[in-house]
């Protein structure tokens, strides 16, 4: 059985998009994801990528299309006062919650502290009540994430090496895919796959 | 009752895909399109925008990407032996044959030499073949095309203006659709623009 990898970043609007519907989506392919975060400017540094806010004409009209994509799949989506956002303590924090057997739940709870409440993710309060609410221990959730620094650092290179340079990626079996706006043909290639 | 307008390259495939559907949209949606050619180019100089070909990982996805929307959008294309090619040629030559009436024909001909049959585009004969199969004078048209070189920069010059950074673009009205895979956005704003 062929399994979906989410590769994820919270900084990333079209990830968080992603997330909102993704294991819907995968479910009803009959499959499962693997929720897998990664460090996207360690990405956009290793393949020579640039972030959409590095064009203004292109960030402007990024924002413009996040408030379609919002409407359309009827999800809350606001402009983070922060923006970009460091985001190597919650993603580290979320290698953490992983062990912990919740990197699931703590993955929503981030992206709607920032994706919905606008709340600056690079501050450890802020990463303790996400782990709150994701049933986990904040403070010794923020404890442990610098212990999982190589750790991120690995999860991000193997995406390199398997030709990712932006966020969210999907990968099933050998084959990858890029963005919100494909995930569609990722869960196509799942359900082929999964085709007896 | 709202138009669309439809900002396109001839190197650009992505404006390829949505060439060979856009008509049908845009004519279901009760409403009427008007081809723009710009120079893809001149764009990306104005905004500091960079093509997928400039980072290595997304030409490789971009490839892959194509063929999946070929397949899905039933329509051919193939990897061309020169890419990127230099439009000026035809996309100058598109200018002379809108105003022969043929805008619509020879783009449809101009993409089919290049995204079906491969052919290099930058070249007279090409061109001129393009114009014969739109049913226009091929070397006539080939003669005129220089003097629409301060047409096509005003042109493009107006989508820079506008806020466009890529192609395909379109316009509905005040708002900006960036993508073949963002046409379906832009169908849905002309249906409520054309709403009664």
């Amino acid at each position: 059985m062929a399994d979906l990898e989410f590769f994820y970043d919270f900084v990333s609007p079209y990830s968080y998009l992603a997330s909102t519907r993704i294991e819907a989506e995968v479910r009803r392919a009959g499959g499962a994801v693997r929720f897998r975060p990664f460090l996207l400017g360690a990405v956009f540094k290793a393949t020579g990528n640039r972030a959409p806010l590095d064009t203004p004409a292109k960030e402007a009209h990024m924002w413009v299309d996040l408030q379609r994509w919002s409407r359309r799949l009827g999800v809350p989506l606001v402009r983070p006062a922060t923006f970009p956002v460091l985001t190597v303590l919650p993603l580290r924090a979320a290698l953490a919650a992983e062990k912990a057997g919740a990197l699931v739940p703590f993955t929503h709870a981030v992206y709607r502290a920032y994706w919905v409440e606008g709340r600056d993710i690079s501050q450890a309060e802020v990463v303790e009540e996400a782990a709150r609410r994701a049933g986990l221990d904040g403070p010794a959730l923020v404890a442990a994430a610098p212990g999982y620094k190589e750790a991120l650092a690995r999860q991000t290179q193997e995406a390199v090496d398997r030709g990712a340079f932006g966020a969210p990626t999907y990968f099933v079996g050998g084959e990858m895919f890029v963005g919100n706006d494909r995930l569609d043909f990722a869960i196509e290639a799942l359900v082929a796959a999964n085709r007896p």
